[in-house]
């Protein structure tokens, strides 16, 4: 298919290698800035533009992929004139009907997406919509031409499932950045901590978490608890706090 | 070595197997319940007994694995008598001198462990210390026998050691529970979750935790933060919104 790619970010970037990668013909790159889109256009070795009304009318899908709180504005500038291209989206959090009219659907691939890091594509799992059956049909299509996993979702699930994914992504990798903190404080390295970072995100695979959780908040072992905490101060202390209260109430339940 | 084994839990339970595999003795298993007791001597393939008093006086070795605040108390009991062996316990928060005489030292697997599963030991750190150098060489042999990866460590760093392992352990696998019961409420299967659970942990591999950071906490997208928190309720209102606020905390250090 004929696309243009609108934004240059994380998530743009490695879409736009892997749609190019599956043999698809990138036609256009947009930026607002002439950096970023320069950068990516010469990894997607296509043309760029920092102007909106310059955007390919020559292309079968628009592909918008920036910041949330910018794609209502973006997609209302590119739509007129476009009107038989179909647009899409990628973001997690925002509903199909962000795009006022026309022909639109979403395919948010979800992942944590960072442009220094290659991911492979083919194993992540992709959520689309459309506005029609048609549509879909070709957002399926053209997701299952980059991912194997592609999946139907509404607007209304997929907002929940982009919260749910800001727990076992964000919130973890936090967790790891606190831990990160408290063993520099004490002069021990990170990757001692790999093989048990590992192996609980292993564990998930094959129990659920509520079956998978250990530690002293899961045996209420208030001694261990009261002195972890004595150990601690700030932000990691309210954290500690929260958390072992909350592991206590779901092992409860 | 001759061992005994004080304990039958989760960590009492792999470190046994372990140990039986590279070649120790396994003289005998205490716990205070015959079930669990004889469940462990079962897989070990030794005696077992309920009753302190009978523990076996021909051992080299007697490692106490159960619950940190029976440590102490146990340790007092079965002492007496057994001067002659060394007493390891593997708790990650108790200092060694929990052991009030003889000779004593630590020997900390640093894992999350469930007895329904098997994990590769070779691949667990160990953390090791003792009262004296020549305990010192006697534990780092005995950990070299089932880990790759043996390390001194005080224990005063060791308990620092503990309460990173529960940020990047137990408070991880609860935001993975938290995931779990978010899409459980909009039918959504956990299993969509995996590739990104998998990512988020193997990018802290290469990256820093603060470098992997992605997500509108860390940009600050107040829109989507705002619409998150008007999902969620409860606990999981109050671990986003702590966490929100500490992920953007800690970029702007």
């Amino acid at each position: 298919m004929k696309i243009v790619l609108i934004g240059a970010g994380n998530l743009a970037t490695n879409l736009g290698k892997a749609l190019r990668h599956a043999g698809h013909d990138i036609v256009q790159v947009f930026s607002r800035t002439a950096e970023s889109a320069d950068a990516l256009a010469h990894i997607l070795q296509c043309p760029s533009t920092t102007c909106l009304s310059d955007v390919s009318l020559d292309a079968d899908v628009c592909i918008l992929s920036v910041k949330d709180s910018a794609l209502a504005d973006i997609a209302s500038q590119v739509l007129p004139g476009r009107e038989h291209m179909l647009f899409l989206h990628t973001a997690g959090s925002m509903p199909m009907d962000v795009f006022a009219a026309g022909r639109r659907g979403v395919f948010y691939p979800m992942q944590t997406f960072s442009k220094s890091r290659e991911v492979d594509f083919r194993c992540i799992p992709c959520f689309v919509e459309a506005s029609s059956a048609d549509d879909l049909e070709c957002v399926r299509r053209l997701a299952s031409t980059v991912s194997d996993r592609v999946y139907n979702l509404t607007s209304d699930q997929r907002k929940y499932l982009h919260v749910a994914a800001v727990f076992c992504c964000n919130f973890v990798n936090h967790c790891y950045a606190q831990t990160e903190s408290l063993l520099k404080e004490h002069d021990i390295p990170f990757d001692v901590m790999l093989p048990l970072i590992d192996e609980t995100a292993e564990k998930v695979h094959v129990l659920s978490p509520r079956e998978a959780q250990t530690g002293p908040a899961v045996r209420w072992d208030e001694n261990v608890i009261a002195r972890h905490e004595s150990m601690l101060q700030g932000t990691a202390l309210d954290i500690y706090h929260l958390m072992s209260h909350a592991i206590h109430e779901m092992q409860k339940k």
